[in-house]
């Protein structure tokens, strides 16, 4: 496993603050709001076009694309459906966030059925990673027992199959593509399983790079966006001590965090590794 | 009229952080973020799974179950009546939050039918009480005129009727059982209706103590439930001065509150009311 | 080109306050939260009444009802022309806020229809403005790279053709009636444009402020909403420096502005403006 590239992350976060990318969002409606949000303040630009109708014109003129099962409704399936499938003719880059796929009646098949359409990333927790590839039940709600590194495999495998980057979000994060090579973020803090839409929000993060950047590896972008927002969740962390001050803090810091600040702390991170 | 046993509400305040309860919430648009955030915060599991052929398979597992009708939507309002019907079947503790009941024509119906589907409580403020009693018509959106005194006999014939418990919300809290008996929680600050879904996310707290307390009588856990919400509100009310802060503070003091705190004040409390 | 006028302002301010409005929304479910707790902070009385068979019977008995695009499901689209029509009937005032208006096959018609249906303001950001009046093709998202002033004949013909006093936000706002007369608030901070619901929540606010102060003209107590809501975004962006932060300050300044604190800072800005 490598770690990020400390110049690939800052170029790509200059990329996205410079062309702030149109990210269309078809996500839960618990996290729509602090999904917006997060947009803002990494420096994209959100939109929330969740109708059957529109959802389909408006993959086609985004940036990126976001689809999220959290609250699989059957309007936002329908759009779900009519914008990955624009999205597929148009050549907009989507992701899908697979929420609590695993035995639910309704989205587990339609999570088959999407991360089969071509999803340029797939993002989820562990237990989600393990019930999209077939090994696991899914997990209760968001949460989940499983860690990345037990998950691993099933990341793999379903990278391979879909062809899509695996993104397993934990105590550390692995972004995985459909090579087997594997990437492993080590940053991050437990306050963000303590906030709804902790992860939720890292899936448009990513959407938001892979629109940006959409002349560069799939894989390395999505490591890219993870460590921009880990990095931010762990600043965000340092100066707060409960889970409301530390969701307000997050939007702060996503917003402060340039290119310089990212590229030192990963060269401290590179160092520290490489003297374990 | 009793106080809160300190004891008996710090036991299930433990139980709730050391069991997790996986709460599963059907609940108004406007307010399934703070919702959510209030459930993580006070350390249990919130899964907003609301939408038709879920929600059944869902409160079969959940640990307890919120039906709170604020933006009854057709999907939400068959998505209610298949969750009420699965949690009944499997024993699932529900809460029923009749938001705004009264005279509008939709929602009114439903939660009479519901009031009469065997909720384990009934969390509400004086004027939805009243409205669901038969002798109101019910609130301004969630506001109401009405104190808490006001319908302790609206609430008493509810609890009486339907045999759930009936929490009422206002400057003052009180709990009445099928029985009569009433517990008055004399805690809180105006600023929780400064904010939406401050009275809401009580609703799904309350469903989290049902759902981890499912050996302890009712009545008791739900003044637990309200106990510590209300403490946690104050403290967040003792610094903070604007509803935006407020907010932001409730979830930091409902992550912070601690069992042993929890206790003391309630100590405090209970001499000062025997000295009065 | 005017100012607003101090004792106007403060006057409708305390209107506001001293009858607490109750402001029924249909509105997108991004920004439902932030924009009922901006109607609580300011004093008024927020109400998301926003599916079908309530939707009329309530926009009836509310102060003023707020109409917003954002999210059009099918749901919304007929809660929408169903409480239009019966403000219409009652007497009722209401806000279109035509979100992302411009080639999105569903609003697009849907806002025209409710634009000529007797809105008592339009409020929208410039390329929204631009669309509605017939000259643009809207922005991307609720973005607009159209400056307020770029767009004043569209305002004015809008306000012309519709009877609606147009309130066009960006910079600074504008505000226009039917005759042509327009209002400058030189007032905000670019802060608004990162958090989500920014402009939502304009909306919201001037419902309320039509629905408080029905006896004055339209476009005197639009201005005194727009002054009020971008003087507490000033007010929270000069003691903040991030986006997650400045949303909490919002609704704090919002609770914490006085009729006598806008009043001074408007005469400050009047004299300031004269002696240019």
């Amino acid at each position: 496993m490598t770690l990020p590239s400390a110049p690939e992350v800052s170029r790509h976060l200059r990329i996205v603050r410079s062309t702030r990318p149109l990210v269309h969002c078809i996500t839960n409606t618990v996290v729509q709001n602090v999904t917006a949000n997060a947009l803002l303040a990494v420096g994209a630009s959100p939109a929330m076009v969740d109708n059957v109708g529109e959802a389909g014109a408006f993959a086609r003129v985004a940036s990126g694309l976001l689809v999220n099962l959290g609250t699989p409704n059957p309007e936002h399936r329908s759009a779900a459906l009519e914008a990955t499938a624009a999205a597929a003719e148009a050549g907009t880059p989507w992701v899908l966030d697979p929420v609590a796929v695993g035995s639910l009646p309704v989205r587990t098949p339609l999570a088959h059925r999407l991360a089969a359409a071509g999803p340029r990333v797939i993002r989820g927790n562990p237990s989600e990673i393990a019930a999209l590839a077939g090994s696991g039940e899914g997990g209760r709600g968001t949460d989940s027992d499983l860690s990345v590194d037990d998950v691993l495999p099933d990341a793999r495998s379903l990278a391979e199959r879909t062809g899509a980057v695996v993104a397993a979000s934990g105590a550390v994060d692995a972004i995985v593509d459909g090579s087997g090579a594997t990437t492993r973020v080590p940053i991050g803090t437990a306050l963000l399983t303590r906030m709804t839409g902790g992860g939720c929000a890292l899936g448009a993060i990513v959407a938001a790079f892979c629109g940006a950047c959409r002349d560069d590896d799939s894989a390395s972008v999505t490591v890219s966006a993870v460590t921009v927002y880990t990095m931010a969740a762990q600043r965000a962390a340092e100066r707060t001590s409960g889970p409301g001050s530390f969701a307000v803090a997050l939007l702060d810091e996503l917003a402060a965090l340039d290119d310089d600040a990212v590229s030192r702390a990963l060269e401290s991170i590179a160092v520290a590794g490489s003297l374990r």
